[in-house]
C-alpha cells in the first residue's frame, strides 16, 4: 500500500510514517513544508530497487541525520 | 529551460544551480544523494504557482536553512 496521495489531493499525504532506521535504502528525499492541505512538514522517502514511497517522520534524529548527511554530499 | 532531467538518465540532473534566494516561493524539496550516476548530491525545489523545478546548491548556506526550517516545521 501507498501511504502517499497525490500531490493535487487537498490534504496530508502521509498517513503514517516508518519508525525503522531505513536510511541506507534511500535513493531520495521530498519534503514538504506546512501549506494550507496540510499542517504539519511531510517527508517522503523513495527507496532503491523497489521505488516504493515511505513517509518518514520529520522529528525522528535519524531523519534529521539523514537529510544531513545528503545536504553533505555523503550516502545515507 | 528546465534545468532537471530524466530520473532515468545516467547522469547528473542539474546543470546549474539558483544562487537567489527563493526559499518562500518553494513548495517541495527533493534530494538525491551521490549514486553511480552523479557523484555529487542534487537539491531540486519545485516552484509554487509555477510547478517550476530549480536546482539549488546543496553548499549555500541559505539552502540548508531553508531545509532545517523545513524539518523543523516551518514555512521556508
Amino acid at each position: 500500500m501507498s501511504l502517499r496521495g497525490l500531490g493535487a489531493d487537498p490534504r496530508c499525504r502521509c498517513i503514517e510514517t516508518e519508525s525503522r532506521r531505513i536510511g541506507k535504502y534511500i535513493e531520495s528525499v521530498e519534503l514538504f513544508p506546512p501549506s494550507p492541505h496540510c499542517k504539519d512538514t511531510e517527508i517522503i522517502a523513495t527507496l532503491k530497487i523497489s521505488g516504493k514511497e515511505i513517509c518518514l517522520d520529520p522529528t525522528a534524529p535519524w531523519v534529521k541525520k539523514v537529510i544531513d548527511k545528503i545536504i553533505a554530499n555523503k550516502s545515507p
